[in-house]
């Protein structure tokens, strides 16, 4: 019989053969390389291009002018090449933080092809690497004691959908006794139950503040907001469409109306406890959005409220009766006292002013809740740190 | 408060700066387009690219000479450029399959900044897309109830690790009382715990053999094989890290002495049956090594093993006790008269010589056994399909 020495080899050249360029002229190109001082060396095999850049959040920001105002985005700046037509790029060093990046090649956005970390958000699929340390030590798969994640589907009467929905278990629930308290985790426009776990790194950030003795063990369930959609797109009958942000029946009431089948199955399917002080909701922009009005809308429910940069009002035009006596609503929400109720924005954000404006109302009202602002705007680095700081606070009476 | 209208439509222009190139110029490119006829258009908007060339399964292959012999890759061809730098490319009209395929732009391979479907394989990441028809239609998400899929950590006291597992378990499942017979199924070198489920399209496969009633419900473990991993790359405390064949301790016994460990682990945390009869072990390459090893090394455990293109004897210098005696354990495994013990190869596999040597060892020990050839080699589309034909012949009586 064959020798199998010849299997791995073989094996490996096949892989060659499939993997980038640069195995042809030698060993696999390195990229990104985090270097001792936490510069970061980016490295492409294009001997052909005319021009490489790189794009990504550790770089400074640049204004450009856009129809709806003046915008951030992530500046670009370019690599050098050398005469084997390997084009580099050395970073200023980098302060702890999972960052994001992309190279531009003679103009086309691309993945950096030695880089298998990758993460899509909505249609954009773009390379990630971690600076260790401080806040970003909770973002990294540390040797600790790791929960579990599951996708499951769950039957939404209200809808008349089967739906799926991500569900974080902490380490020690399938073989133990108790039961948990849940925290309902709800992503943005264009999301969907892949959000949270993917770019918000939750079961890293989960499993690293239970390690800590930081958080309560607790159950995180991440459902899908977009109430025309039963799974993340390639996940459901629709088969492998382009994902989109023009999505119907996101901010319509719909998915507040229905979000009772999600506890309910919750409840049914895990060990949980079934009371409000025991259940937290919190999520991210339209996920905020959800959040303060299914709160409301069910004020003995929830306990804990979390607000991250979060749209407030619905658009002029939608009608529904979620949306309805928000004052009243509201008032019935604070009177019950809820324990936490957490808004969190950053500086730069285009909902900054909305959120100025609600908590004067809230303030004019005299209703209690917690404050916390810090810098750049509506992006996954600070929803990050908002769950980091948020689950903390959660069920500790 | 600001218009909510603006809310969407910002976020949307955030998006489309960091989606494709082609949003600046109109409406985004659709790649890839299944057409009526079931060819395939692929485009990509790089106007300022020399030469775009498409490479993937779907394409008739091409022999190159290596170090190791004539092999066959996949072919590539030119995709043609309009007047506004939308190169693009159509295909003939393709038959039922999952197919799998990257750009080539001035000879660097890249993803499809189009399409959101990419698949891992070891280092390499490709994207897909499905002719809908017969096989193929397995492998679609398609409107039937879907089981469950969980990512687990379970200890292994004969390796001294926590390791991950990915674990299929069938509708119905959590909300039952019944036990469940189990399929363990193995990956093949330079994979691991996310193989099966991303590139072998398990979870799909099963909810619709299911669903169709050609196979029983079961559930399905997905091993990582590597002895000296604890998860998959970026899933454990190794960092992000590039994937690579080469890993220590693969096929060296210490996977398979230790895969007790698992079977202990999913007895005790899901509702299975506990006998032979309903414990399936089968792999690809590797993976049907561990498979062909682990069933005779404990003749008592599996009733059904299935080898999926797989590897045979062990490298020659290999010594574990595991590998010793090796016609004396499968004397002792035959005799016990497994239900089924199925090979499935392809005609252009290099590993098919291993295997008609392999059989006419059983051959002349009049060990009783099941053969499927078909075509092409070692490949994934063999695989899935070796899968969708193994599983409806498991636990069947």
């Amino acid at each position: 019989m064959k020798n199998l020495f010849t299997f791995a080899l073989a094996l490996l050249f096949c892989l060659c053969v499939h993997a980038q360029q640069a195995l042809w002229s030698g060993s696999p190109l390195v990229s990104p390389e985090i270097n001792p001082d936490h510069s970061v060396t980016f490295r492409l095999f294009a001997p052909n291009a005319q021009q490489v850049e790189i794009t990504g959040d550790f770089l400074p920001q640049q204004q450009i002018d856009t129809p709806y105002g003046q915008m951030n985005v992530p500046g670009a700046v370019a690599l050098t090449k050398d005469d084997k037509g390997v084009w580099q790029y050395t970073s200023a060093s980098l302060s702890p933080e999972l960052y994001n990046y992309n190279f531009l090649v003679d103009g086309l956005k691309i993945t950096d092809p030695s880089n298998v970390y990758q993460i899509r958000d909505v249609s954009s699929i773009f390379n990630i690497f971690i600076i260790p340390g401080e806040q970003a030590d909770l973002y990294a798969v540390n040797a600790v004691p790791h929960g579990s994640v599951a996708r499951r589907w769950y039957n939404s009467p209200t809808l008349d959908m089967e739906r799926r929905l991500t569900v974080y278990t902490p380490p020690g629930y399938e073989n133990g006794k108790e039961d948990y308290p849940v925290l309902y985790l709800l992503h943005g426009m264009g999301g969907d139950e892949e959000a949270w776990i993917a770019l918000g790194r939750t079961a890293q950030i989960m499993d690293n503040l239970i390690a800590q003795g930081k958080a309560k063990p607790m159950i995180v369930v991440m459902t899908n907001g977009n109430a025309a959609q039963e799974a993340a797109p390639g996940e459901s009958s629709q088969g492998l469409q382009a994902p989109t942000m023009q999505l119907p029946r996101t901010m319509d009431g719909t998915f507040e109306t229905a979000f009772p089948d999600v506890i309910d199955f919750v409840e049914k399917n895990y060990r949980v406890q079934k009371d409000k002080s025991h259940r937290a909701i919190s999520g991210l922009s339209m996920g905020g959005f959800h959040s303060l009005h299914i709160s409301k809308e069910y004020p003995d429910l929830f306990d804990y409220v979390g607000l991250f940069s979060a749209a407030i009002l619905p658009m002029n035009q939608t009608q529904s009766p979620i949306y309805d006596n928000f004052d009243q609503k509201l008032k019935v929400q604070f009177a019950k006292n809820p324990k936490l109720y957490w808004i969190a924005i950053g500086k730069d954000d285009f909902l900054y002013n909305a959120n100025v404006d609600y908590r004067k109302k809230l303030d004019n009202n005299g209703y209690n809740y917690t404050y916390f602002e810090n810098g750049e705007g509506h992006i996954w680095k600070n929803w990050r740190i908002y769950l980091s700081m948020f689950a903390p606070m959660l069920f500790q009476d």
